[in-house]
Formats: C-alpha cells, structure tokens, sequence
C-alpha cells in the first residue's frame, strides 16, 4: 500500500504538503491541491484513518442511538458501553435522538444510513415510532437495550417483576393505600415504563387491593415526580401511605416533595423507587437496583458476538435487579 | 469509481455475496472472500462509508472528549454539539475520558492518535495533565471548552466574574458570613472551578469580609454539596448565614442539607449556585445562568470554520451567564 511520502513524491511536494492538500487542514493552492489529489488515485493511497475501512469494509465504530444523554440510565449506560468499546478498540458514534424532535427524523432518514458504523446498540427506543424496525433495516447487527424488537438480541431488566417487588415489598410492610407515581402509557405496552405500570398492578392485584395512579405524561424526571407528589399528597385524608415511583428520580422527587409539604419519610409516608440512582443513598431511598454500565457492556458484548460471527443466534439477556432496603419505607404508623 | 456490481462480476459471484464478503457481515467462504477482496483491490473499489473519506481524505466525524455525561453540565453541552453536528451533516464520536481512569491514558495514548475525526471539542479537559497540549499534536482542528490553551479557539464563561455576582449578591442582601462550597483545587488554576473560588474571594476581598471555604476535593456533586453542607451547618454557632455553591448541583445539595438540618431556606440560609441546572427551578434556586447547548453549538461553529477555512485566527468566545434571582436568597434575619 502506498504511503503519504510516495504520493508527495509523485507530485513532486514536500510530505506536509501533501498532507494538507489531501486532509483539508492548512493551506495549500489549487493547483497544488489537484495535482496531489492526482497523484494519491493514481497510487490508490488512502489516508490512515480510512486504511482499515478500505482494508476491512469496517469501520471500527459502534453507533448508539439513545433517546437523551441527561438522565442517569443513558448516561451510565453509554458510559459502560463506552469503557467496553474501548477494551475492543472500537470507537462510539452518539446519536442522540429525543422523542419528538425535529432532529429525530432526519437521523432515522438520512444519518443512519450512511451506515458510519459496523453495528449499533439502541436504547430506550419506543417500538411505537416503528424505529426499530427501520434500525433492523440498515443490514447492520443491532441490541437493543430497554424495549425490544424480537428479531434483535436485547438486554433489559424485567421491568414489570422490578415494580412488582417494589410493591410487594410495601405491602408486606403493611400498606394497604400505595399509588404509583410515572409517566407510564398504556399506549407504549412494550415501553419499560408501562411494563412497570403492569407490574405494580399486578401486585396491587394480587393483594386484593385498589391502586391510585399518578401518571405525568411529560417525564419521569426529578420535577415530575415532585409536580404529581404534591398534587397526590396535597390533600391530608386522601393522602396515601405509600408511593411506588417509576425511576428513582421520580422516587426523589417524591420525597423533596414529601419534606416541603412537612410530612415525615418513612413515619408517615414511605417511597420506593426502582434504578438505584447514584443519589439514591443519599435520600436514604429504598429501590430496586439495576445496572446500566453492566447492561453497556453486555450490550457490547452481544453485538461484538454478532460481528465476530454473523448468523449467531440472538439472544435476549434479563439483567438481575435486586431490593435494596434504605430508610425511605417503614410499616404505617 | 468503481462499483459493487463491478467487483461482482470480477469475481463471478452475486452483489450480495461481494457485499457479505467486503462488509463482513454475513457467512462467505474464505475462497470467496479472497476472490472478492482481490476483485475490490484490482478495482480500487471502496465501499460507501469509506468513500467521502477516500475522496476527499474526511471522515465527517467530530471527536468530543469530555471527563463524564453523567453531570447536568457535560450532557446539555454534547446535546448541543451533537444537535449543530447533524445540521451540517457530521457524526459525532464520543471519548469519554474520566479523570484518573484506567481508559483515560489509552484513549489520549492510542485512541485519539487513530485521528478517526476530522476535528476535536474537549470540554472540561484540566491543562494538569497536558493533555490539551496533546490534543493539539493531534493536528487536527480543536475547540476546547471551559479550560483553554491559548493556541486553541474556545468557548467559556468567565467563572471569576460568575461567582464574583454570586457573593456580590449575597453582599448587598446584607450578609457578612458567607463560606464557598466546591471542590475548586488551587494546584489547577486554569479550571473552571477554581476560577470560581477565586471570584468568590476577589468579592469578599473587596467588601472587608472573610470567608470560609468548605472544599471538598471528590467533586462538585449535589452528594458531595450535601456532605460538605452537612459539615458546614453542624454548629449553630458558627454556622454560615449564606452559602454560595461552585455548581447548582452542589448548591441544590446544600439546600437539601439545610432542609434535613431543619434550617429554612432563605429565612435561615441564603442560597446561591451557578448553573440554572434543570432543577434549579424546582429547588427555586437563585443562580447564575449559563446555557451548556449554546456553547455547544458555539464551539461547533468555531470548529467547522476552521475545517473550511484553515489557518482562519483563534478565537475565544466569553459566553453570557446573568444572575437569576429566586426565592432561595434573601437579607439575613
């Protein structure tokens, strides 16, 4: 393969000039310009960043598509999956694509399939917009993280027995009033959110008790959370003893909410969430703890496993999630 | 330039069997892919995500290097790269490089000297390590963010002058003992957070008043905030009668601590961070707005025109912060 330095003496430039007039990066004339664009087809040089493309048909990237970067699950993840690429020597191409933007189509329509990337792992897409159909569409292997497509290896949790346990937990405790506070939708079955929905209530079900659901369609953010938790806990007599929210950030918010309107968490109120959020321990908060950097990197592994052996089969890993026990619920008094 | 269909009939077999065998996705004998593989190189053939590169020696990929996502700072501001990268049709490849992480030396020593970008964003990269002096070996165009070389175009605020409102502030409200909660570090000037401390001390300087600085050397979290507020407002006696926060996340923290501590905000404790975090709201927190996506999408402008014109000057942009006054700052009682 021929080098930079052949390709300069064909041209009859010097090596940085060549350089230039072939990256783009510093100045050189037009004409100068053309004659080493010349000279680098004739030699079928190719610059380095592009050699092992040429040499492979790979591009050594991996692309995530991720619905946001501003929460803590997409960020850990994308942490873990970044720590694994690098282990491997792949780079990670970011597409962020937030639900309803303006930026969402033209991703799906024009940027993916450029195809920069030899396989992409996608978290948190809704089944809804079809996404994951046109994902598998791209004849690249693709996981799936959160919601899945059947035809796609995945990793999640099993969301809907994480609430389920989450609620158990307070029932067993002796409550019998428990609401569930998220931004969970019915419409979105295959939604992580509305499988915890389903699981909450099932317990509730189960018990032979009747729930109260606090949904915010906006998020399942901090200010979500505190928002429903002040309207649920607002009136003294309706007031439940309990509340399951969908994500601890919502859990979180609960409780801010809980400790301005001047009610005592666990005496009078207890919360469980679900995520074991890095400020979870610092509100003491009871949840069930999933992973996200683990679930990165087993995403990656699940799509190296497919560009190592293409035809492998798929495979669908249900990550563990555990109760942790904190101080955030207690028996009602 | 060649084309699929032609290194196909070269090599006698079907566009699809030359794709699996170029592409490596998909099962082809080694036969096939030798004679495929000899075919393309007869041809120069190039498949298509590699093509621009070969045409016109691009990758039409930013780099962007940053020590975490996972702080309300990091994920607004790649929001903002990645949503002005897809408006001129670039990828955005994320290195995520956390202070002292085993990752962090391979990705400066091997991963970027791939130079797999056409250009490099590093934001909140501290100048203790050299490693923007390393990033600008990497002869590649380079906008950092926060932290600056001076040989490099950038995109800040003027920190000093950001916690030097913020304790103004707090003055002219009447307050005369007031501590700075951080995890600002004198070994590392050029950091943001140091340059806040260093405002916070310029104004007690000038108003005849000393103060009390709780560092907290781990980070400037809303854990570490609490923590380090938790210790700080221990003792009635000496306890502060305002606070300014080196981030709003370490503010909101402060904020919680005083709540726990059963001491009401602003009657007891005044309040300042420096962010307008997305729950600053939400905590009606009194803050110094800055906006992370518009300078990401400044230090996106910067770059591309250094792509388009090089040797175009550096420049150093001094994004806008304002005081945002809420209800978590108010005269001492």
């Amino acid at each position: 393969m021929s080098t930079i330095a052949d390709v300069a003496a064909r041209a009859g430039v010097s090596k940085a000039t060549a350089s230039r007039a072939l990256s783009g990066h510093g100045y050189v004339s037009d004409k100068t310009r053309a004659s080493v664009s010349l000279a680098a087809r004739e030699l079928s040089y190719v610059a380095h960043s592009s050699a092992t493309s040429l040499a492979t048909g790979r591009t050594l990237t991996i692309g995530a598509v991720v619905p946001t970067i501003g929460r803590w699950y997409f960020s850990e993840l994308l942490t873990g999956v970044q720590d694994a690429l690098l282990a491997h020597d792949y780079d990670l191409a970011l597409y962020c694509v937030p639900d309803g933007s303006p930026a969402r189509d033209r991703v799906f329509d024009v940027v993916l399939p450029r195809r920069r990337f030899d396989g992409i792992i996608a978290a948190g897409v809704q089944p809804r917009s079809h996404e994951l159909d046109r994902l598998a569409g791209l004849e690249r292997p693709l996981v799936s993280v959160g919601p899945y497509h059947a035809s796609t290896s995945s990793v999640s949790i099993d969301d809907a027995a994480a609430a389920r346990i989450a609620t158990e937990h307070l029932i067993d405790l002796g409550h019998t009033t428990i609401a569930f506070i998220g931004a969970a939708d019915d419409a979105h079955a295959g939604f992580g959110d509305t499988r915890r929905l389903h699981g909450y209530r099932e317990a509730m079900r189960a018990a032979g008790l009747s729930g109260r659901i606090s949904v915010n369609p906006s998020a399942s953010d901090m200010p979500s959370g505190y928002q429903s938790a002040v309207d649920l806990l607002g009136n003294r007599r309706t007031r439940p003893t309990a509340v399951v929210g969908v994500s601890d950030e919502t859990a979180i918010g609960a409780i801010i909410a809980a400790r301005r309107l001047g009610i005592a968490v666990p005496t009078e109120l207890s919360v469980v969430g679900i995520d074991d959020h890095q400020h979870a321990e610092m509100f003491a908060l009871t949840t069930i703890r999933q992973q996200p950097r683990e679930q990165g990197a087993q995403a990656v592994d699940l799509l190296l496993r497919q560009l190592e052996h293409p035809g492998a089969d798929i495979e669908h890993i249900v990550a563990a999630s555990a109760l942790v026990v904190r101080n955030s619920s207690a028996a009602p008094r």
